[in-house]
């Protein structure tokens, strides 16, 4: 069995290799910038993909005609399903899992960065000040604040994987962590309660982290209305997808200073054009869709699915 | 007995009075920056101290004549020994402890600042500009970079109280910590070597936290020739005392890029003065002293030295 593996990610061929003593899988690195895929490997029946370019998708659907299996290690696979793959023809996974900690990771920093104003600092540093008001002895945990997770209330709206990843490092450090998804529960020792509730939870939150999926259901998730119920404190991160939020609402609350601020890494059109409102909006800081993009554990993944595969099991993370 | 609290934070006496039941303690506010303390309360036995104007210490000196301890919720007691205060005439208790939380809260944030570069993120961000190249996918956990905490090796300097509260998080997100301390040995489970073993230490470090007191034997303890131990892209992160760095020596390292970057959050001189070369510096992000600030659980320590000083017994902290 011919397996492709990408070279846009340091993916270790032995690593996979070593689970199947004996067997007779070849592993071979293709480049997915590349606009052909070589011809010594068209007989391909599995395809791992990480950042390919369209070209290069749209290649591997014309010419890998014994494909069976594609794993991406996207967390979705627009890429692949926009290429013109079917399900219906090939098994196709997604690399969900893989971005967890990467995503908790970015996020507990900008949560940090929003309470302690790093934006601010840098402001004044670029000014060539000292930014004396936000040092020295100041107040601590102060109701109508956030200015430290000790304390604070943070809601993590869309309580998925990531949020069970960045759930205990908050809780570590002293805040208290609700849960919003569609339906309420108790979830690895967090109540989460269902959308209905958000009216009374955003009025009780100091910073909301918003990791909804980027579909059709959850568009302005976040908009005029529910900003409203949010303290005028308050900080809003948002690492999910930018159609989750109405930006134009978003950008008036903060400029109104409705809001404490927002730390966003994800936007309805990225880049965020140049030009746009958002670059200059105040207390808003900008991250560029850097919260992931990092795939962790590639390896077990694909030696999982190809045990799997091989068995002729349900593969993870299906479509 | 009286005992005088600072109006300089959110200090709840009540908390302390209950500790106390049928006890004759009087506690009473004071306004720390006025130049006086008020006539009625100049037979204090007990002044806690926090953020006080030099005149006000200067004036307790002189007035408060039968005061019997001074406990300070600073981490050292310095304001209270320029004023004038011994400590062979009145006890001086400082507020070690009290900073532990608030300090590796901070340092978390610039280490992950440093890592996922928010610093050149704002400044494209200022320009209306999308730093693509710091989004997308990425490399992760790759030898000679810092771009995540996850398999980091970060060293701690200075293996105290802060570093014990700061360990657990760093350890949690994945990074293996190691310890510099005058002593080796193991502490709170982990490996802290001598200052011997720096220079063996700092070329296996990723990011180097320094979290060192600020006397004479920690001057420049960062200097050219240790710098020069660290890999090119390691990042330094000091918010122990400025002095303890050579800044002519860092700059120099930072502007031929010798280290990968630094996160200061003290100074040779605070403020930083105006003009001075280290705003400008290549890779360098400016805190203005504001890990610590925000004592944490004032009220437990005055409560545990009351009963201590009451019963006779040596008091916590005392210097």
């Amino acid at each position: 069995m011919k397996l492709l593996y990408p070279t846009s990610l340091s993916f270790n061929p032995d690593k996979v290799k070593s689970q199947f003593p004996g067997e007779t899988i070849s592993l071979h690195s293709y480049d997915v910038k590349a606009s052909t895929i070589p011809s010594e490997h068209l007989d391909a029946e599995v395809l791992i993909t990480w950042a390919n370019a369209a070209d290069n998708l749209k290649f591997a659907v014309q010419n890998l005609k014994t494909l069976k299996w594609i794993q991406s290690l996207a967390a979705g696979p627009n890429d692949v399903l926009n290429a013109g793959f079917e399900s219906s023809k090939v098994k196709i996974c997604t690399g969900s899992g893989l971005h967890d900690e990467t995503v908790a990771e970015h996020t507990l920093g900008l949560l940090l960065l929003a309470a302690r104003r790093f934006d601010l600092m840098r402001d004044f540093q670029n000014q060539g000040k000292w930014p004396g008001h936000l040092g020295g002895p100041q107040s601590d945990q102060e109701a109508g604040t956030f200015r430290t997770l000790k304390g604070a209330r943070i809601t993590i709206w869309g309580f998925g994987n990531i949020a069970k990843s960045l759930a205990p490092h908050l809780i570590a450090l002293g805040a208290t962590v609700k849960g919003v998804a569609r339906s309420a529960g108790t979830r690895n020792g967090i109540e989460v309660v269902a959308d209905l509730d958000l009216p009374k939870v955003l009025k009780e939150t100091d910073a909301l982290v918003m990791i909804l999926p980027g579909d059709a259901s959850t568009k302005h998730a976040l908009n005029k209305e529910r900003l409203e119920y949010l303290p005028s404190h308050a900080w809003v991160v948002n690492v999910g997808r930018g159609t989750s939020i109405d930006e134009d609402a978003l950008y008036e609350a903060l400029e109104g200073e409705k809001i404490g601020g927002a730390a966003l890494d994800v936007f309805e059109t990225e880049p965020l054009p140049e030009g746009n409102k958002l670059y200059g909006a105040k207390n808003l800081f900008l991250s560029p869709h850097a919260a992931g993009g990092r795939p962790r554990g590639a390896e077990e993944l694909v030696v999982e699915n190809l045990k799997k595969f091989q068995a002729g099991e349900e593969l993870q993370n299906i479509i």
